[in-house]
């Protein structure tokens, strides 16, 4: 891992070389879970955890020095929260005044957002198939059987493909933000914070001070785009209409979407002026939150708690698999709640034997049981992390929903602190620590991050070399 | 079904006779799964959850009247809430005077609690073996195999062992709490609620109210009795001195306890004068809510965040499986907890095939299943309970704590509402509604009422008459 190192070193110099070293540490990772014999390879996959888990953390040390050397942010600990939360695309932030930073540096606070994206469609594909066949199943994607072979072809292939799209977006996000009126500057840096699901912003009051509706419909309808699964545009490109339209991840997440705007724009008519203010408030916040992009038009920490619960539950559910965005994902629910279904169904006919299908294909238990310890874990971390956090004293919602925020990579918290007119310079250095290490927990889906608290993983890593 | 709603209608016109109707409920609902043949038992089953979920809404209902028309309460929502409470043995109350109702009201109230505690001690024994072999792992019992002849003998004498081992701890505390100078009244009523592991006091503020210190730790010492799997008092009467010490369910509820007494001990040490009280209060608290039962020494909503959280999760936890107590049970933590434990050890070496074992013996795969999934629903029905009860827009903490005090049987929660010196009266009718079917659920361990809601289950019953 000598290469990974240097070019970890390499990248710190010059902002757009980030895009070479995130592919190679990326490939790295892939690459080395591919050298290996086919009867192997799940050994080495540990291996890619390790070095991925890893990778992420040295980026994002690296990563900060021009934060704290520029003189943007005074302390390293808050210029690491800063950075960790740009890559992971969270968007959580430290800093209270925004707009009086040089561009520059605004520039790249955004552009971590769109390499850390980009990152993660490469990840998704190189880490997936690696644990043990499982979590693949979560990509609807036509994907090839998990031999060694059709992985390198695939890898190669299918990240140009995703690469593709997500320039077309972006550029096509572009464009539509300037025709709203806003400027070039602007419009390339909130596209970039959107196209990452990140959530940073250029202005001290996030979008709404713009306050473009245009704009933020705009900002709606492309966030909502990139939450979903990639492979859903790639049917659609392919012009494979009817299976995009009845991939169920989609259809559940556009369901999901739809409900909870109704839902929170009902409840929050009685806040605005009309109808329609609430539904545009409601739209943008239900869609930046559930794509754990983050940005705010509006001060949500204010709403009734009916719809303070549902954004809550929207933070938990994140957006689908094979996205940029973060959360548990839309297909692991579906699947937990099939699992469940069954389950009560088995007790009322224990005699019924039935098989979970997604898409129409068959689920291996396997997938179902990793989905399941996937969603303990998810809970076990965000309690641990809780209680560390709850020494600073803040409030219990504070608390709760700041480690939510960062372990589905949203940014905005509710609470008193770290709402979205808030940040999360008030936490304690120790707490600041730990959330940045939720934002990398739940930016690599948990596993990599928990087999390197085995200490079964290392002694494998160290004794191969 | 006939002699069960006469024994119902019978039950009203004497306190004490209520002890027959509910063994005759419990009976029945057992008596139906063994009346049936062995290969059959699983459909007839399902029967007995419809039987035992309705018998327990039933009971309530009817049980209220007493309360409604003794004039105790004015509203009948109130009056269910109140006995719903007493039966689960959660102790949350819409009361806000106590202290001048009539003493046979309180009296009975507080017998509420030690009938129902009395009625889940045989329900786990008829219902679990019938969960399809999975549920009854969670007795740490020497359990026959889940055969019909070998079921009928041992519900039958099993519930009485059960039963005078209630008893005996029962006329023990009435005996300590009479040593620590408390009044012969006031010690049954109290002792009445611990055994129970309800929490329904005679004082407005509950055990603080007698500031008696000796009275505090007897109530201590036999509520964290009361949290105990009674197959342990069971091992340690037949003198399995050895096997009872080596449970792994009693050894973690022991170090669970003694851990947090430590940690909230510490944390809220720096609010009361000296280490001595703040041990009195960690101590008291964190038992009387590990066991579910509710009681209050202290108002521990102002303690720091820290120890509110670690008081929410003892919350979720819960007591031993097989106690009078609720919530989610250490046993089916320990269980989740090694059942995550080999998922992330199976990333790491995936040909090692490992069973996972509790108390020395093979826990099958299903029991595990079964596990997660009632972990799930869990959390699901709270998150549902949540968003109804949010409508009335209390503050987050209240909203969360309170689902989870009632779904786990509990009684106090956190928050501006409904602490340990607050009461439930300030919810809506419809929130009184959901948290009265929580506790109902929570007790009955969540099963029994979500097969309610698939009509297959229904379609069965019907059938068969």
């Amino acid at each position: 891992s000598l290469p990974l190192l240097v070019a970890i070193l390499y990248k710190e110099s010059m902002v757009w070389s980030f895009l070479v070293p995130l592919l190679i540490a990326a490939l790295v990772g892939g690459g080395l879970m591919l050298l290996c014999k086919p009867q192997n390879r799940k050994i080495y996959a540990r291996d890619g955890f390790v070095i991925v888990a890893l990778a992420w953390v040295l980026v994002s040390l690296i990563g900060s020095i021009p934060f704290y050397m520029g003189g943007a942010v005074s302390s390293f600990v808050d210029a690491f929260f800063e950075t960790v939360s740009g890559f992971t695309t969270t968007g959580a932030s430290i800093l209270t005044e925004i707009e009086s930073l040089p561009r520059g540096i605004l520039f790249w606070r955004s552009s971590t957002h769109w390499l850390g994206g980009m990152g993660i469609l490469v990840l998704a594909l190189a880490l997936f198939p690696s644990i043990g066949e499982r979590a693949q199943n979560l990509m609807a994607a036509e994907s090839p059987g998990p031999t060694s072979e059709k992985l390198t072809s695939r890898i190669s292939t299918s990240s140009k493909i995703l690469y593709v799209i997500y320039m077309i977006l972006t550029v096509l996000m572009v464009g539509a933000l300037l025709c709203t009126g806003m400027n070039l500057y602007d419009s390339v840096v909130n596209t970039l914070a959107t196209a990452g699901t990140g959530g940073f912003s250029v202005l001290n009051n996030s979008i709404a001070g713009y306050n473009n509706l245009a704009a933020e419909v705009v900002i709606t309808v492309f966030t909502a785009l990139f939450g979903i699964n990639f492979t859903v545009f790639f049917m659609l490109i392919t012009r494979q209409f009817t299976k995009a339209f009845r991939n169920t991840e989609f259809v559940v997440y556009l369901s999901v979407i739809l409900i909870s705007i109704g839902l929170v724009a009902t409840n929050v008519y009685s806040i605005y002026q009309s109808f329609g203010q609430a539904l545009r408030h409601a739209s943008f916040n239900v869609v930046t939150v559930i794509t754990t992009t983050g940005f705010s038009s509006t001060d949500f920490a204010t709403w009734p708690q009916f719809s303070q619960l549902i954004l809550v539950g929207l933070m938990i559910i994140g957006a689908c698999a094979g996205s940029t965005g973060g959360g548990i994902k839309v297909s692991r629910m579906i699947l937990l709640g099939k699992a469940v279904t069954r389950e009560v169904r088995r007790m009322i006919t224990p005699k019924r034997i039935s098989v979970i299908k997604m898409n129409g294909k068959p689920i291996p238990e396997s997938t179902i049981t990793n989905t399941a310890v996937f969603g303990m874990l998810y809970f076990l971390i965000a309690v641990g992390a809780m209680l560390i956090i709850s020494i600073d004293n803040f409030d219990f919602l504070t608390n709760t929903t700041s480690v939510i925020s960062c372990l589905s990579n949203i940014g905005p918290a509710l609470g008193s602190v770290a709402g979205p007119t808030g940040n999360y310079n008030a936490f304690s250095d120790l707490s600041k620590i730990v959330l940045s290490l939720c934002m990398i927990i739940g930016r690599l889906e948990i596993f990599p991050l928990v087999v390197l608290c085995y200490p079964a993983a290392w002694k494998g890593t160290v004794a191969k070399k």
